[in-house]
């Protein structure tokens, strides 16, 4: 993608308004824009971000054998009645009135609308276990939206939904999520933490959220060090095997993980030996739930048994904040300089630089490097215009990709480009060959 | 993926709601769920159609040069009163007050939303030629919702925009986005035809709807037999080289191709010769607008042009209706039996029957087709449950897959499986590396 031809409005001053780092790299690298207070547009350099966090975790909830649907944004009020939580969930949930004066709403969260999706679909014991999920887009009316997209009103999230015969099937699929939570946040590049947590307005009780690593992140956490370096990534884990999951579901739920409004100093200390104490700061980004019969039960979602009996489906729900996460993940991974992003979520891979827009030779040596990059399929962002290049430097490095090659005429006629790491910021001179070769492996 | 781990609610009954074909088979064969009138939810099967239109949208406007992003559903009305639309719009537009009293309204297009974004981030000539897109979902609040799909309330469009320095630019603009939506609708295996159209709300004075053949369509064409036997994929165009584009541009426009509505039976008979005159019935599935200043003028967005003078851009539109399409589809493309998709849209590629669930031979036979099948990437729905083989051949009539694999002992015991083709209902006998290798090439 050329420069040229990409709508990229970044910014140089620091916006006022953004009380966070990554709200105001967000405005800073052209992420995003403010609609109204808290809903964004998402422009094209934040939403190729958003997109590839929502492929890995589509992949992961695949993988988990989740089937992928979508649920629409607004809904009829009927359903939140009979599960009696049409009042209790006040003025963060945004009703409408329709041209007909039909009590209507924005989603807030869809557990609801899948039971009746689920008990119009399902007879019978043959029909579970089940596990549908969708990515899409909600509401909450919050009083006050700030912190950019990490406390927005309308915000994208997965939510998967589980259904069983019985409690311990369903604990069953809580297992797997949880374990599919592991790898999904590894996948990003992030330490995340599973806690036990209260379940809040969604109910059950059996509940963590997952907070993920992050200096500036809002709450402060304290778990084992062991913890942290596990590497769920590195096994090969048959999710269908509860034999393999519940060990590792009962490592972590066994080991000492709690936010500061749960935290007991004297526990911890018991818990955990001195030199394994860790004490940082985190986001919660995920969140899931077993509730039992809680929603089945007034929905009258049953199914019969092999008996012949009508039961009541136990459920449970999982949550990911995908448009959070966006800002979560640049709250754990920035500098000064702006945005490091880890390669599997990284909007582009390359950045390569033209230093010279109006040097023949170093114009055609960037078309070529920019058609082999894309010809091996590797996303590249070709900074063809004519700025200078230390402002060309500058954007590269606010924006974030892992990679930036750079192009000059003193390297060309040496024959070198020059290849940086925006994380590590190392350096390294190398024929256009050989950095193409390095960017392909 | 194995249907006994698929949420696949088909319906044996004909649902007596539905009106139209479309959106009888689609309730039918567990594609979609109403949840309110014109509000649908979207089941595994009928949501994986959608992603494969909206990829198939997304390809093609990305090969036009355009850049993705997202805007959000929920907008504020300050910019519907700055351009004059917000009383226009009436009571199809779903208006909403958040929690502060403010009012919102939830999209049913984005000229002005864009025009702002665009206006923030765009400041001279060299900002343009840009065009800019997104797929979201609209809410539209018919008075009488029906049809399915096809006049639903929430749905998702396709809408991009592109702004320009002057008119001749902004025609360039238009014109690269009208052979895009050829390319785009025959990659569905459609027969579209674009129609010299009404600006209606929208504005401007250039405008083209886009209609698709279907015998059960809602509109009656008039056009001429050599369009609809236009190759538009066989050509290798470059979207940027206007001396490609607009000679087909210009080529379709110079034809005869009208709706009911604007036909002139004494016109048609004069452009037209008789063998050459078609008469069908149509669905439109597309429309684009070249309006110029219509929304740049009041919203302010201008750019400086060389010599230093700010002037508006020229704007033009472009909307795909992407869940309208999955009704059009079937429309198109449907028999007595049930669906029948084309293989680019299609949910799965092939749908492997399994005749004989409880024999050990065939379920071994399967099994292992189920799995070269995948690793080949080639999409696969396995029928594994223990149901009879005639309600299996029924259900995988009406779900349309465009190759079924009929696995039984009788077949396997000859070293053969049986390959039918969904479309022409032709059947052939083979070893199952023989049809493995047709279903790959």
């Amino acid at each position: 993608m050329r420069l040229s031809r990409y709508f990229l409005p970044t910014l140089k001053e620091t916006p006022a308004e953004a009380e966070i780092v990554s709200h105001r790299l967000m405005l800073r690298a052209g992420m995003i824009r403010q609609g109204a207070a808290g809903i964004y547009s998402w422009l094209p350099l934040g939403y190729a971000v958003l997109q590839n966090i929502e492929q890995i975790v589509r992949e992961e909830q695949d993988r988990a054998g989740a089937n992928e649907l979508l649920m629409p944004t607004i809904q009829s009020s009927e359903l939140w009645r009979q599960s009696g939580r049409y009042e209790d969930y006040g003025k963060e949930m945004l009703r409408i009135k329709d041209r007909h004066g039909r009590e209507m709403l924005y989603g807030p969260t869809n557990e609801e609308l899948i039971t009746e999706i689920f008990r119009a679909g399902a007879k019978s014991y043959r029909d579970v276990p089940s596990m549908l999920y969708h990515i899409q887009w909600k509401f909450r009316d919050e009083v006050r939206p700030r912190f950019g997209v990490m406390r927005g009103r309308e915000f994208l999230m997965k939510d998967a939904y589980s259904f069983d015969l019985d409690q311990e099937s369903a604990h069953r699929a809580y297992r797997k999520q949880f374990v599919t939570y592991l790898r999904t946040f590894a996948r990003m590049g992030l330490k995340a933490v599973p806690m036990e947590a209260e379940t809040g307005p969604i109910g059950g009780n059996l509940s963590h959220e997952f907070v993920i690593l992050a200096d500036t992140g809002e709450t402060e956490i304290f778990t084992h060090k062991d913890l942290l370096d596990y590497d769920v990534l590195g096994q090969n884990i048959d999710l269908d095997d509860d034999d393999q999951i519940k060990p590792i579901v009962d490592y972590w739920t066994t080991q000492y993980a709690r936010t500061d409004d749960m935290h007991d100093q004297a526990e911890f200390e018991r818990q955990v030996p001195e030199d394994k104490r860790v004490q940082r700061r985190g986001i919660e980004v995920g969140h899931i739930f077993y509730f039992g019969t809680k929603y089945s039960e007034p929905l009258e979602a049953n199914v019969s048994t092999k008996d012949g009996q009508s039961v009541p489906v136990h459920m449970g729900s999982y949550g990911v904040g995908v448009s959070r996460l966006v800002g979560g993940l640049i709250e754990a991974f920035h500098d000064d300089a702006g945005i490091v992003w880890p390669e599997s979520v990284a909007p582009f891979k390359v950045g390569l630089i033209n230093l010279r827009a109006n040097d023949e030779s170093c114009r055609t040596a960037c078309d070529e490097l920019h058609a082999k990059l894309e010809q091996a399929g590797i996303t590249v962002l070709y900074d063809d215009t004519d700025e200078s290049p230390g402002a060309k430097f500058a954007q590269m490095d606010l924006i974030g990709l892992p990679w930036q090659l750079i192009v000059g005429p003193k390297g060309l006629k040496a024959g070198t480009v020059e290849l940086k790491h925006r994380a590590s910021g190392e350096r390294h001179e190398l024929s256009p060959d050989a950095a193409l070769q390095k960017l392909a492996g």
